[in-house]
């Protein structure tokens, strides 16, 4: 594998920088190929801001447009370019950040915002002039894989715990970046009571990050529906044959009520 | 009232900056207070670090104790405490940002990261010692609207909408950050294909928002149900008589299958 391991934490001591050194360790010893962005580290600015876009020639700025004719006439940033390169030479991204306020600090956060710009990652189009999207598109081919801490109990994220399903939390990330852009989503590795952890559970984490990423090769994605593949009509809604009658981000499961038990 | 109307959109000729305009005009004229933080106006800095605490002491970085104690000590950076000081002044909340990658934009998510420290919005105790949250919190007694722009059309982000529903989208602003605090999220104002938006649909869009802010006293909350008034156990499980056998997020809303028709 050529993983690209992005890393979001502010602290080189922290419990997922531990994570972070042993999965990267890890996948060199089993042979994979590892390139970093270690947001933090390289001083990533986030914020999409027309310095994005020197050569926009429009009077009115929409973002996804500037970005994208920046993205053709090669204007993005320097710094835009290199993670997408890195992204471009990946078949495996790992995005291992802490959860905070139900999603990626803001730093990864603006890693999407500038880097996956229409064109590379989305808004490509097939040779019937379909948008590519939904389990195709600009990163098609790729798998990637949230690590992820929170301070919570498992039961509170669990299927009915109180901050919701874990799942439909990283609903966004899974579905909305990873699956949009055409990058299979594979199941998270979560670290709970991330807050509370003894040095005997980050010892415990780190073992059962080893024994993922050993299994990383042949693990199952989690299976979203097809835009390709007909699974919606042209208002791009669910078909009425498909999950007859039920609501919810589950829906777009090809499993629906396939999650873990409640 | 008295509201905060937070903004995060690069571009003053926006069409969210233009709802903006009108919107904070609209509240002025019907006698409202209002105060502003334009964020990208501002060069709102979005990524916790270090410099957050200048005080901190101890060795190994937990990010939210480091942040609740600079909070205790009052050695939060300046930007931040004027942040807190606007919420605290605020009854009511509008938070105005364009979704990207199905969530705010880095310097917004960054602004939850930094403001809403521990100690400050969360993690506040009540007089038998236990921990204010989900319905109660350091922000109760507030109202809170998210106002957003999608480039998709309305059909597309419905209860069987490709990308998800709006409402499930937004579940981890509304029940993880306004709910989560102690602020009453009320029901979103989304603009649908805003990346085509004629003069035509923007003027339509400023009638719509200025209708929506003269109701804005009166509107109805989403209703989460509420850990203080005991709907789930000492697992933070919803009780299994709530919602019995169903799973989803909108086990969490006090009518689940309330929500819009399919």
């Amino acid at each position: 594998m050529k993983t690209l391991w992005i890393f979001a934490h502010p602290e080189a001591r922290s419990l997922n920088a531990s994570l972070r050194d042993t999965g990267v360790r890890t996948l060199r010893e089993l042979g994979h190929e590892v390139r970093q962005s270690d947001l933090y580290a390289m001083g990533w600015q986030p914020v999409v801001g027309a310095a994005d876009f020197p050569g926009r020639r429009s009077g009115r700025l929409r973002v996804g447009a500037a970005q994208q004719e920046a993205y053709r006439t090669g204007d993005l940033g320097t710094d835009i370019r290199a993670e997408q390169a890195k992204l471009s030479w990946a078949d495996t991204v790992v995005l291992h950040f802490p959860l905070w306020w139900f999603g990626p600090p803001a730093i990864l956060k603006g890693w999407f915002d500038r880097v996956l710009v229409q064109g590379f990652a989305f808004g490509v189009r097939d040779a019937l002039g379909r948008t590519r999207r939904y389990g195709d598109g600009g990163l098609a081919g790729r798998r990637a894989m949230v690590v992820t801490s929170v301070g919570a109990r498992a039961s509170s994220f669990g299927p009915r715990g109180i901050h919701g399903d874990i799942e439909d939390i990283l609903f966004p990330v899974h579905h909305g970046v990873f699956w949009y852009s055409g990058m299979a989503a594979l199941p998270p590795f979560v670290v709970y009571g991330a807050d509370r952890a003894t040095h005997a559970d980050a010892e415990r984490y780190r073992a059962q990050l080893c024994r993922r990423l050993r299994e990383l090769p042949q693990l199952e994605p989690l299976s979203f529906r097809s835009e390709a593949g007909g699974d919606y009509d042209d208002d791009l809604v669910l078909r009425p044959e498909i999950a007859a009658g039920r609501t919810g981000l589950d829906v777009h499961r090809v499993r629906p009520g396939g999650r873990r038990a409640a």
